[in-house]
């Protein structure tokens, strides 16, 4: 446990003044990070940032790094020094308190050309860094109040605050072999992408685009973009509108001219920080810019691009008549899955997830299985405990892509679910999340193996078992049988013969159905009785 | 020799009638090609239509194939028999005779519901077809004439007809190792475009997409898909605007609009006719509709596409802010390289691609500077004249791109003349085309070169003197030396130190600079000398 009591917040709310009152009143030394960062760096803030902000940041993260924070002192902070996960990890263990004030207080107090540092810019700057402040505990009041209101207020604080300790995995890492002998590494660990500037060094001299989008990026980009600054990385925030809808040649353009504003050339990286739109876009930008930019860094936020789409290569944007149709394959060349981002993750896509992890554990690995019915989901799930489970899904996935990149024969058996389920999702009108979808889409799957004599009676039943155990439907009571097969019709790719259906003969193991070999007669019928269950 | 006499032109023009009366006058048999087409195939025309184009072409094709044109027939074609290279290059030792006649009298000839398949969109047929009977060299008005008097004409024709025979060249095949293991082959021959359709079928099972522009379409566009369609393959002709200027991601998008229309999927192929634009735009399209079809086919119709754009694999759109920033490798997978388009190429950009042909041979190999020198470019050129020439020149080329397939290190020797090229292409406004701009990029550099002392005296003259041989310029007195360094150096890629020449030591033998290695106060007084010359 440490002993310091740390005091960050907006510029203009006081840190210092009201750092140094606290100090004299708890009889601590105190100490202003700025002033240290010029002491030990031999140059001004100011000249510091004239040369970039990653220099100034890289300086920060390297003082903070060596203060010792389990002595009795009062540390005032800038304003961006906890917005880095890095540096707000440093102090997990440290009575921190954000001090607040409203926009128009800020603007107020900070005088155009006080030679401060970002005063351009203040209202996103303010945005931003309220959303990263969110994610520290203790918050008090600086607006309104004098200075020496303010300290008694914190004193007060100090006298009752306890530490709260996180348990720390270990963590895992998988290597997995892409084509051309290109390999990478895929870490599974709480806290990992902290330390995306110590990886994306090695990955990228050149300058960086994070890109995220307008749910992410106010959650997370800037902590991420601070981690990647403290490593003296050029790294620009590149935020696209959130949702599959923008999952477009449109929103690849915008991107593309934030590169150039950027300077991002070849000798850069792309990073994805969100889910799996995130990732295809980022993956095709990544793949196309200047005909292929040095590194792919996947930073997945949700469960489902954690154990699914950050991996695979599968890169691209949708066509307005038919979803993924322009893209390329680019293998990342590192992927860093922090459950740490879950915690922001809304409940129901949470589930919508554990579908893509339950799909693995009846693809390859039914042990997975048990490991997703311990999961207590009504309660917060420490990002520790959901390492295991990621990692083990993941592996399930990196398997089957590493003996078929290209998806040309196995990697098929990873669609189970995903024919019924794309049917029931449209026809839902997106009603039924993707998830929900292919939830519903391997009941009716384990159902047909059933009814075909694939798999013994008792399989779908395990199966609607272990969905609803978590929170997933197991029918979609509105679905129309012949609906959904000409649906499934018109959705299969052009020239093929007929449909072929992805059927588990037993938990872990599932066998792909050649062309037409199930006819319309029973498909119907197994979904009639599906959804009168 | 052949003795038959072969008639053909548009739908409603008589060929049937006017055939039968010539076939009477010159007392030899009649045939018609429809009708043994029907005999062979044992269906009706319009039945074969309803199988899709290339189903009938496949059967004319073999029907013509089967003919003996030696004897003394008279033979009534459909009106697109004759517009595909192979059916053309069957008959050229035969005379061959086009009957004329207007748009708007083709269209009163052409009854709606006659039953006559493509009347629809006739306008569009009209218009493609007759580009394509401009190669054809006897033509006779139909319109306003009795078949009688049309006959006549015809039969007094055929009194006095010589056939042109051209010498058939043995051409040349160049294996081309490509990154992964995937090579591919250049076949450099005269008339090797019209065995397009025994390739294709190789390497595209699913659809084609033939994609050229709107100068080489009109010209060339429908003989090649006719070649396709002749051996039962699916091909849609796909054109977009001429130019650099389209070059973009909204041309793009129309190129996808129309893959997915035709249903081209990733069993397909994309075939790029034309010259660099469109084997840019063609081969990023291959690289990315539904992740990378199964088959990328070059066929340039440019010298400098065929010796330098064609191979290599940079395929990509323009940025409005920069040329070539998105993109991709990919290489192609066969490259037909067929001088015979080089007939239809104005002088100034034979000239232009010429320009590139001789840098190869400065770069690495002086004797390709001889056989250049040898063309006489005022009179037209026998196909067969190119392709020693051309294959020559792309195995210059073909090797260097070998050893540094994704440009890492010696391919930027073939930026020979570049470096100040673009700087004098963009600086004239581009009234210096790109080939002549590099004409007098290469004298600049062979200049400074002697300069540093790196070439003995003389160089740069054997440079200049080869290049106006052919009529390429050796300066552009208009250049002013500052800004011509301002231009070079806001060209170079952002993050690099500072600029890299390729300059000649001696022809065959060129050397890349270090960053920075030489200074702006000699290279502008290079440049202020060679404007004074």
């Amino acid at each position: 446990m440490n002993s310091a009591l740390v005091i960050t917040g907006f510029m203009g709310t006081g840190k210092t003044l009201v750092g140094r009152l606290v100090a004299q009143r708890l009889d601590r030394p105190f100490l202003d990070l700025d002033e240290l960062v010029e002491e030990v760096s031999g140059r001004s803030i100011p000249t510091l940032f004239a040369e970039g902000e990653e220099e100034f940041r890289w300086w920060e993260q390297n003082v903070l790094g060596k203060l010792d924070l389990a002595q009795h002192i009062v540390l005032a902070t800038g304003g961006g020094t906890l917005v880095g996960a890095w540096n707000q990890g440093r102090t997990t263990n440290t009575m921190t308190v954000v001090l607040d004030a409203p926009l128009d207080v800020v603007r107020a107090r900070v005088v155009e050309g006080s030679g401060r540092p970002l005063a351009p810019n203040l209202d996103a700057l303010y945005e931003r860094r309220a959303a990263a402040y969110t994610r520290l505990p203790i918050h008090v009041q600086a607006a309104n109040r004098t200075p020496e209101e303010v300290a008694e207020e914190i004193v007060a604080l100090s006298r009752q605050w306890q530490p709260t300790s996180q348990p720390s995995g270990g963590g895992e890492t998988l290597e997995v072999r892409a084509p051309g002998g290109a390999n990478y590494s895929i870490h599974v660990q709480a806290g990992v992408a902290a330390g995306i500037g110590g990886f994306a060094g090695r990955y990228a001299p050149g300058g960086i685009a994070l890109v995220t989008d307008s749910v992410v990026g106010p959650l997370w980009g800037e902590t991420v973009r601070h981690d990647l600054l403290a490593a003296r990385l050029r790294a620009t925030l590149v935020e696209i509108p959130a949702g599959e809808a923008h999952k477009t040649l449109d929103t690849l353009s915008t991107i593309y001219d934030q590169l150039l504003d950027a300077g991002v050339d070849r000798g850069g990286a792309v990073v994805a920080l969100g889910g799996g739109v995130v990732g295809d876009l980022a993956g095709f930008t990544a793949a196309t810019w200047m005909r292929g930019v040095r590194s792919f860094i996947q930073v997945p936020t949700t469960v489902l691009s954690m154990v699914d789409a950050s991996i695979g290569g599968k890169t691209g944007v949708d066509h307005p008549r038919g979803k993924n149709l322009i893209g390329a394959f680019r293998h990342p060349d590192l992927v860093l899955v922090d459950p740490v981002f879950l915690q922001t993750l809304p409940l129901r896509e949470l589930r919508g997830g554990l579908a893509e992890v339950i799909k693995h554990g009846i693809i390859a690995d039914p042990g997975l299985l048990d490991e997703v019915a311990r999961l207590e989901l009504e309660q917060e799930i420490a990002p520790t405990v959901w390492e295991p489970l990621l990692a083990r899904a993941l592996r399930v996935k990196a398997e089957i892509v590493e003996r078929d990149p290209y998806e040309q024969g196995e990697r098929a058996k990873l669609n189970l679910g995903h024919t019924f389920g794309h049917a029931y999702e449209l026809l839902s009108g997106f009603a039924l999340s993707h998830g929900e979808a292919v939830s519903v889409g391997m009941v009716t799957a384990a159902r047909l193996s059933e009814v075909l004599g694939l798999a013994q009676e008792g399989l779908a039943t395990c199966v609607e078992q272990t969905l609803s155990g978590v929170g997933l439907p197991i029918r979609w009571p509105a679905a129309n049988a012949e609906a959904v097969w000409q649906t499934m019709q018109s959705d299969k790719k052009k020239g093929s013969q007929g449909l072929r259906f992805v059927l588990p003969r037993a938990l872990g193991d599932v066998v792909v159905t050649a062309s037409g070999e199930v006819d319309e007669a029973t498909v119907r019928a197994v979904i009639e009785a599906q959804n009168r269950a």
